[in-house]
């Protein structure tokens, strides 16, 4: 693992050079994370396009008194700068040496109008570029090392789910909030550093709503439960949806249930290199639309997942782009019968040239408690 | 409650007179959840100065799809756009009436670089104008409402922690995360919708680490363990540090948390309306320098806190500006003795004209358990 870093701050070298640039200062910490490993709460990052693994005389970091330790374990390979103002700080070590970082990119998706102006005085004599998205776009395909943490996060989601279900905790009487508890605490115990976004468990009409959150609302036999959770490992998100019925189902419940699993399905099997991520929607969408329902599925297909929970890319009408073997995605279709219920089915999986490979493992059969 | 989102927006109106702007562009989601108390994840905000409350004409609030039916509840009073790229819808609105919006300030300190783009194109033939800071400007003083909040979310601190304890949760044996996840859970318990930050627990030589995470290390007799941790209610975060002593003290313990006491209770005699941020710092700093611990005091004395954990104003060497009443800040001296052990004691106080009114209420008595 630990030449990983400098594999990627070289990946991000030959945008550099692409471009035209000496040096890109990052400011993101997300960014900063998936360049040094720094899990530090401030941080800023000059990257020389000179440099190599091994050479990097002229790519340093900077983070305040607080990280004096962890970033000497996080960052050892580094020339390391100690600094309240970051960035600022960077952008004036950068200015100290024009030969070398005349063009200086900087994260201007991320660097505010105000920020600017601090980081444009420092760097004084240097020309300031924009350079927006170059570490996303690195980010948007995964490598080996970010895919096993997806797949830990995933894993302990889907054995939260297990041992929920098999302690009985998903039954008539216990309010939404009690299980979305239960629900991250098993999480946790199963090796999640915490939760990976706002749990959802939506019981009856709820499940109707897209996103509801969690209320005292109690669960009763009959109901759709809609549960959205996800685990936090190593920084990556893990992201599933299924919905249960407590009791028999109901004929409109076990008609919507298939509907749903049939285009979750086909855009799981429409997951290929090459495709455009709209017609991947698409798929999904036209089995829904046929059978009636296209307005009672409210939002887009999937989105990325990696360092955020949402990420690039959006499979979505309105999105754009294709995919590439290596990119995480959520597959996640939805029929929503508003005052009756709702289902959402959701898997994380990893786009492979032999097809998508599944990360959240729990059944898709409709499952009964 | 009704009228305490119109009345803040009107305050907001005061300052844009003050500047001489027509309306303007709010994008930060903290800031709109002030002014409307809107809590979803996407938002924008127009506020035009000549508006008066009941009569918001020209006051503009945008959200995306998800949250047509939550802001129909809870931005009930104002026009509403659903919009995805809700700033950049706003700023489309306002440039189709140029005659009131003709100067609209945005807010600098929050739109990107690239953004800013976006914006001025949406709203060609408006005067788009640098306007950072003056709903933080506002949020620094708390009104009932955000003091209501803060109280209610310290008392759930505080139960949390007189549960962990009764039922015997601090004890040796238990590891680091043990207790975190505990009294976290405790802290749900108690009425807190999620903990404010991630909770330190601190055992044994790590006390010695201003901000440690907690790990799989296990409470022994005799450890210092210190936690600092804190509940969210109503979006608004409570703070609270406490150090105890697993067993009976050794005197080298006595005597840091006494002096570390000393200190903390001048600091917190300090916070009157008027007082320079940087004289509070002081008077709590000068009760550990002159024990001679000065080097053993890391980080300034405290935060702000709201609708963030640290928010201003910032009590520190560095801080700039005196105190008002209504301010909630934290008060936390801390002495830390590298391999042996540190002490932290931290409360969330209201300044008052009578003197401050403290929020955490758990006892500064050093706690044998």
């Amino acid at each position: 693992m630990s030449d990983v870093f400098p594999r990627r701050r070289e990946a991000l070298r030959a945008q550099l050079r692409d471009r035209g640039l000496d040096a890109v200062l990052v400011v993101d910490l997300l960014n900063i994370r998936y360049l040094t490993g720094f899990t530090g709460s401030n941080a800023a990052l000059v990257v020389h396009a000179a440099d190599a693994p091994g050479s990097e005389k002229n790519t340093v970091f900077c983070t305040d008194g607080r990280y004096l330790t962890q970033s000497s374990e996080q960052v050892p390979d580094l020339e390391r700068i100690i600094d309240r103002n970051s960035a600022v700080a960077l952008a004036a070590r950068v200015a100290k040496d024009p030969g070398q970082f005349r063009r200086t990119g900087y994260e201007s998706q991320h660097v505010t109008v105000e920020a600017l102006d601090g980081l444009a005085e420092a760097a004084a004599g240097i020309e300031l570029v924009r350079a927006p998205g170059m570490v996303e776009t690195l980010r948007i395909v995964k490598d080996d090392i970010e895919i096993e943490a997806l797949r830990m996060a995933c894993a302990a989601a889907d054995r939260a789910l297990a041992d929920l279900l098999e302690h009985g905790g998903l039954r008539p009487g216990r309010s939404e909030k009690e299980v979305a508890r239960d629900l991250e605490n098993r999480m946790l115990e199963n090796g999640a550093a915490d939760k990976s976004f706002e749990t959802i468990v939506a019981a009856g009409v709820h499940s109707a709503i897209p996103h509801h959150r969690p209320t005292e609302a109690v669960l009763q036999a009959g109901d759709f439960v809609k549960l959205d959770f996800g685990a936090l490992v190593d920084g990556y998100h893990s992201d599933m949806t299924r919905t249960l019925v407590l009791g028999n189902p109901a004929d409109w419940q076990r008609e919507i249930y298939e509907l749903v699993a049939a285009s979750q399905a086909a855009g799981r099997a429409a997951l290929m290199p090459g495709a455009d991520v709209k017609d991947i929607d698409a798929a999904s969408r036209d089995v829904i639309e046929r059978a009636g329902h296209g307005e009672n599925f409210l939002h887009g297909l999937g989105h990325g997942v990696g360092l955020r929970i949402h990420e690039a890319p959006s499979l979505a009408k309105t999105g754009e782009g294709t995919l590439s073997a290596g990119m995480a995605v959520t597959v996640e279709p939805g029929v929503y019968l508003a005052g009756r219920g709702g289902v959402r089915i959701e898997d994380t999986l990893v786009v492979r040239e032999a097809g998508p490979e599944l990360l959240t493992l729990t059944t898709k059969q409709l499952m009964v408690v």
